[in-house]
């Protein structure tokens, strides 16, 4: 199966401890579809201005990557500039200019209209309602989402946790929208609402999985050098909702499985600017991180002395 | 084999969003040696004052615990008072009164020199060392420390590294000792040291152990309320050196094993105020958490589509 992203398409300016990077593809649907693309084809939608330079599109379209929902809209592309200090845990945002992106009314091309694997990345809530009107008969939907709609759509949040299958979010966003600080709870408030799968993203301290009857755990990977967090949130989403695509197999198993895929994928990203390790590795680097991950954590729980 | 562990005896008063307790079995040798009882026999040398209530310490004697080598002085056993608030995450400090734990000169009994397995919990890293000349051939030297410590006492910790086989610190220390923001750097720094394995705390984020050739991580268990977090690092090593005296086994396998288990003891002990929890549980409710943990971080490696 093919999984449809719908998200912005941006050009992002970094600077790191490691060195800086200028006007380079950046945007949630950028990420997650150069990491959804390991595992199977992705339909992505979103827009771009007038200045965007789409040949640098090129390598995704030729990893599968369709690109026939990407409107061109009169105007500038949506840039974002950040900064990360020497412990790299949070970006300082210096700018960010909407532009287009700010008249971003998602529209399905008919041929995606049958996708069965719907990424909605972390836009407003109404748009990506909006986009679950187009969609015709979805298997599985997923959403992100940020603090600046947890505080300025809270209803528009709500209404849309009714509709999706699956929420991602990080340890922050799920105690702002919960107002619980423990994450057990927190997970237990979002399903109540609706979703049957709840994904809390804690950056270098790994990601939970709750459903209703399971915890699972993933650890991010150890990495030695971390070079440029962004999109390590947006890439864990491609590997994980890549995966369930191609595999088309919801199982506790096989979401386990996704949730391993997603951290890989986020582990890769962080190792270059932008997209660029996302273009370098192979399937074989990634399943040889699916193994790290396992030697890891794994213990022979038989405790006999 | 036995554990002998040389580190402090106090009473604590704990303030917590659940509750408050007074003047409770506190320090780091009373809960470490309270969670490893679990394991094997526990060889504590200590010191307390003349107003402790050593009645209270009956049950500890009950459970394996051999307080031959606590020393009453004259004066006021340390005290400690703190206050979490609503997140759990850090204490603060309200009132330390070291009492006669400022005048501790730890000495060891005879019949505890033969120890092999030794854990210097959190104290001045020149008694540290004091004790390391007092203990015979030790099998496997483990030492805690703290930021007072790192940076009042950094040469003689420096020291003691040489002399230890095994660290552990929280993230934060690891850091402030070697100048590292990468854990995986920081750890390789402390082995160059001396310490075969480092053991990095993050408390609600797990534990990593590392040794030369491995990493392996633990994640905290996701418990729904965390009660009073005091003693989760000392009751983690409990349950960590308790396992490794009891099995006799230094393979990193069983290291592994070990790691869980000390994480097994640090969900227990923040599920009630002081040592409640752990003399309560048994060795079935252990199993039955190392077991959980199992299931927390498992999953299938094979990427078959």
């Amino acid at each position: 199966m093919s999984v449809l992203v719908v998200g912005s398409v941006a050009l992002d300016s970094v600077e790191t401890p490691f060195g800086k990077a200028d006007d380079v593809l950046g945007g949630s649907a950028n990420y997650f579809a150069a990491s959804a693309s390991h595992q199977t084809n992705v339909q992505l939608v979103g827009v771009i201005g007038s200045d965007y330079p789409v040949e640098k599109l090129d390598p995704l379209k030729a990893r599968g990557i369709d690109f026939a929902g990407l409107e061109q809209m009169e105007g500038e592309s949506f840039r974002w500039r950040g900064r990360y200090r020497h412990d790299l845990n949070s970006a300082e945002t210096l700018e960010t200019r909407l532009g287009v992106f700010s008249h971003f009314k998602p529209k399905i091309p008919a041929q995606f209209t049958d996708a069965k694997y719907v990424f909605l990345a972390n836009i407003d809530p109404r748009l990506q309602l909006e986009v679950l009107r187009q969609v015709k008969a979805p298997k599985l939907v997923a959403c992100d989402t940020m603090n600046f709609w947890i505080e300025s759509r809270r209803a528009d949040l709500l209404e849309l946790l009714k509709h999706v299958d699956l929420i991602t979010l990080n340890d922050g966003e799920a105690r702002q929208l919960t107002e619980c600080a423990n994450l057990v709870q927190a997970a237990r408030w979002i399903m109540d609402k609706g979703p049957k799968t709840v994904l809390i993203k804690k950056g270098e301290h790994g990601a939970f999985m709750f459903t209703r009857d399971e915890i699972f755990f993933a650890p991010a990977y150890p990495l030695e050098s971390v070079f440029d967090p962004t999109g390590a949130g947006d890439s864990f989403a491609g590997g994980f909702m890549g995966w369930l695509a191609r595999t088309n197999d919801l199982t506790n198993a096989n979401l386990r499985r996704a949730v391993i895929v997603g951290s890989a994928m986020g582990s890769f990203v962080v190792e270059g600017f932008s997209i660029t390790r996302l273009m370098e590795i192979s399937r074989d680097d990634i399943e040889r991180r699916v193994a790290d991950f396992h030697r890891l954590v794994s213990f022979d729980k038989a405790l006999n002395a």
